[in-house]
């Protein structure tokens, strides 16, 4: 039986790749990937200069919907063909952005997967690291807390999950960038967050929180660091 | 005048480094890295096979003491050297282990010369991600909260931390491995919690925490999952 592979691809520059998931990548008889139904799949374009040509491409179009059975029907499909591949012995890589257990959605093909067949996974650098990095603001060193809120939480949740750390990432701000603002203002910290869209790539946008456009995209961060420690 | 580069190596495998991490160091005529006074550099373990032959290098033997003022002077005088060789219009790789503005000693090297030098950080796989990936563990989808705790803090301030996230990443056992699975027991959640050791390593330790050793190494890490989402 083939081995599932779930490899990370780092946040969006191809070359924040890992070697492992490039040499994976290059060798892959059989790639699967999540894409927008209708539209593009961000995973296939940061591999796609390392894909072989001729390689089997199992795509599975994932329908934005608050309706969650649409989306599972598609990982089922996906699922199932993939179990196909792996039954006849061969190898598949499937392409994850990011890290592919940090709110990514291989999470779905590994439930339904991983029982049956040999899983292996292949971290990769998550767009938190990437954000930090490209705004140049460390996060947490020594005995500080991390935190990692997604912004669709309500006005409580994230006053109590930014009130308990040194340091905070929102991540999907979107259309919550309202909210999420009015209370990292309330906490007085609208000074210390930064808000970051497409880190490392062309479209880079990186500014203090008081200037985020309004419209900001799902895929963007805000960064919070109270900087009480002086890292020296 | 020339760049400082902070470089993730990722987690240990030299294989979980990315590209452009690969391709700095190869191309480097100065690495800088910090190392255990009277011992090994695991960051320059990790790059070994890549540094070029003939590379200057600038190592900063860091003293393990609770008194931080002689790794401080350490770091001082790192950061003298290392502004010279910029100065002279050459650049420097520093050698960071998992990723470089997460608990990562680089940070106090960014504080010491980003006023002054052009610094890049190169983003890396951190231990949490690596960990994850190796004990087959998701950690937060949809709308989860993710938080790292430190394992010296105070009973209080893990229980809060955990309580108040769906999965938890507690890094730094060590000897506060007792301590620690107090707190998770008294939750009740060590059915839900796993101790890793060295991911991806040959020396990798993966148990459940109930079987956790008692001499638990200081780069060691409890996951706590709570499950609640059927990861579907």
């Amino acid at each position: 039986m083939g081995v599932l592979y779930g490899v990370g691809l780092g946040p969006g520059d191809p070359e924040l790749m890992t070697l492992k998931a490039a040499r994976l990548i290059s060798g892959a008889g059989v790639v699967a990937y999540p894409a927008l139904a209708g539209g593009e799949s961000f995973a296939r374009s940061i591999a796609a200069g390392l894909i072989p040509v001729g390689a089997e491409e199992i795509v599975m179009a994932v329908p934005m919907a608050v309706d969650r059975a649409p989306a599972q029907a598609v990982y089922d499909g996906g699922a199932a063909r993939i179990a196909e591949v792996l039954q006849d012995g061969r190898d598949v890589v499937c392409l994850c952005e990011g890290d592919p257990f940090f709110y990514g959605s291989f999470m779905y093909l590994f439930a339904r997967l991983s029982g049956r067949f040999d899983v292996e996974v292949v971290p990769g650098v998550t767009s938190v690291s990437a954000c930090a990095a490209r705004a140049g603001l460390p996060l947490v060193a020594r005995n500080e807390r991390f935190v990692v809120l997604p912004g669709p939480l309500s006005e409580d949740q994230l006053r109590a999950g930014i009130e308990g750390a040194s340091s905070v990432a929102i991540m999907k701000v979107g259309r919550h960038l309202g909210k999420i603002r009015g209370v990292i203002a309330a906490l007085g910290l609208e000074a210390r967050a930064v808000y970051v869209e497409r880190a490392g790539l062309a479209e880079e946008v990186i500014l203090p929180l008081a200037e985020a456009p309004e419209a900001a995209p799902y895929f963007s961060m805000i960064l919070v660091t109270k900087g009480a420690d002086p890292w020296l």
